[in-house]
């Protein structure tokens, strides 16, 4: 690649439209949902294309009262940098549920994003194979091609990740560095992987000495079916993400990384380098709520119930306006419904659909490998029912 | 390097302790400083060696007046994702003056250790070289660590960065990527870079097009001596970091970069596959805060008398109970003192100044090229005049 600094030229140049990045910066492109949400922010756009989840769950009065507990008694301390693996009270409640090995094994990181980010750059090379299932989180695909990844897609199933062709392939010579899994309710197409399936992939990361990435912000939306343990503790090579961004909200900026204490260790070195440490007032917040009894435990009780009804709400709809037209499985939790229309491309659809007022994210936005051409992720979580109902029949009237 | 994925086995391998990770994470060493502090907490050593600003300073009311206000008027949406670049008033408040070219030219960034990072790795491929005054900042070098630069070190003097050595290497065919400055009051010397230092800097990126990287944590904490205009605004190739860490308090990890709008979208995209966003709630906090008539204005009006206090109270501690033994130059703000013990190797020192009870950083933790074996930096921002005076007789008695 040219560039001004490997091409000395003695003369002014400016910067101007020509200036040149990293090849990391190259890599990486915006993301495409995105994009495409700048187009769906209109107030007459119903938008079932949006991650984000429903605001109306946050638990504002009790964080307004954390934050004024936590800066009253904590003063400055609240305020001050702090420790890159993180607060070490909120490092102890993780670790009593996600750590059998200890606080060692837990860094608390800047959204799952981060933990993503930084998971890729401690295990990745440039030229690296990554695995994920194909459809994929746009987010886990970002941070690989910013370690420079090669990233493939394999092929997934309503019950997610196909393990048994990534073992033929395996067999037959592949050595991927890293495996990303969401095993619970996979963004996006909502499957949940099966004990067998685990248990296998734990034996194949074992047996080929790949990592295993396992990203599992969901699992506190189930309202149906049953997941089996996390990948976990079924082998030694697993980098596991939580989040508190679906159980409180996103915006205090507050997961975690739960790792073998040397690459917890490696991880905490180029956190250092990458922002010092998380918000110390976010993790205060955090660590005063979710160490009051019941505090979790009664979220976790009613959240998913108000996600369920808005999942069935849009199923129905779907069912009532398009009928055989669609195909989907009906989500047991999480954000999303994961649809198919057969013979529409829905990339094209979707000039169409805006005009109409109805948003979707095309298939082709979660491709690693394959395109998905025909098919389409709905988020219902900040959707009412009517306005989900209202959404499905202007969809229904450009099909 | 040999590593499982590169190496396939086919057999069990484990992880243990035998676990390689990227070359990245090869690359960063943790902090020599945040290795030593680790050792300096005990509470009865007085700690000259810290880096954190003084937390009484910390407008805690004032914060805890503005989330409540946050959370009480905007609810959920102070706690919901929010957009990549940063809040949109905020922007607009650090646009108002410090970006000539308008708001697309802000990204809030997760303190000014995230815009090092981004910077590195937007503005640097593996084996660029860049440029920094040696001694210099510890985080930067770990930023740059992990982009993969070759790091120069440039002589520096009383004045900062020898511009004129600068000039020469250039002539000679030196051609780095980026020329890193804290041009006022920097970590570690305290040194501000004159006027004519700094045209002469905006005029050798012009001419070999490298990139400035302007890191500005401390122009608000100046007692002494008057502070050039930075280098933003002087040619077209700077990213300029700052921060509210030291005018408001670190903890919320808030702070921005400033550059040309096509360097601030590659910035963004990069970003947004590192953490998504800055925390919301913090950024609406400080909005609230700054957004207030005078708010700023009071706080620099009062700010740098508390750490001058300090600085003089060292400085006369030092004369006091070192003399001719110690070389120093009186800070003009800023939070750290740099001198010169020599015929001392302070690296060497420093075990038996804490076994006296007492701490520094020896110079040579700041070293990018040259060791500095005789110097060493003392920090006065959390420290009182009497224990200052106390942590200086007992180095004396060890020397």
């Amino acid at each position: 690649m040219a560039r001004t600094s490997e091409s000395p030229t003695g003369t002014g140049t400016g910067t101007g439209a020509s200036a040149r990045f990293s090849a990391m910066a190259d890599r990486v492109s915006s993301s495409a949902i995105r994009d495409l949400l700048a187009l769906t922010e209109q107030p007459e756009v119903i938008s079932l294309a949006g991650g984000k989840p429903a605001p109306e769950t946050f638990p504002v009065d009790d964080i307004r009262a954390a934050a004024d507990a936590v800066l009253a008694r904590d003063g400055g301390a609240a305020l001050q940098y702090s420790a890159t693996e993180g607060y070490r009270p909120l490092r102890e409640w993780v670790a009593a549920t996600e750590a059998p090995g200890g606080v060692e094994e837990v860094t608390i990181t800047a959204g799952s994003q981060q933990g993503l980010d930084l998971a890729a750059r401690v295990l990745v090379d440039p030229g690296d194979v990554v695995v994920s299932a194909d459809p994929g989180y746009i987010g886990a695909i970002q941070a690989f091609q910013l370690a420079g990844a090669e990233q493939m897609g394999m092929p997934s199933d309503r019950d997610g990740l196909r393990v048994d062709v990534l073992a033929d392939r395996l067999a037959g010579g592949l050595r991927p560095r890293v495996v990303y899994v969401v095993a619970d309710l996979s963004n996006p197409t909502g499957a949940t992987l099966p004990e067998e399936r685990r248990y296998e992939l734990a034996r194949l990361a074992d047996r080929y000495g790949f990592w295993l990435l396992e990203d599992d912000p969901y699992r506190s939306l189930r309202w149906a079916g049953t997941a089996p343990p996390p990948l976990a503790g079924r082998c030694e090579r697993v980098v596991r993400l939580g989040t508190m961004s679906k159980v409180l909200c996103p915006g205090l900026r507050v997961a975690y990384l739960v790792a073998p204490p040397e690459v917890s260790e490696a991880v905490v070195r180029v956190k250092q380098g990458a922002d010092l440490h998380t918000a110390t007032l976010s993790q205060r917040i955090v660590h005063e709520l979710v160490s009051r009894p019941d505090f979790v435990t009664s979220r976790l009780a009613t959240l998913p119930g108000l996600y369920r009804a808005r999942a069935e709400a849009l199923a129905g709809a779907l069912r009532d306006h398009l009928g055989q037209a669609i195909g989907f499985v009906e989500p047991d939790g999480g954000m999303f419904l994961w649809a198919r229309l057969p013979g529409v491309d829905t990339a094209a659809l979707l000039a169409a659909a805006l005009r109409a007022g109805v948003a979707f994210v095309p298939g082709a936005a979660f491709s690693i490998t394959e395109p998905h051409p025909e098919h389409l992720r709905f988020s219902f979580a900040t959707v009412s029912p009517v306005e989900l109902d209202e959404g499905v029949r202007r969809l229904a009237s450009v099909l």
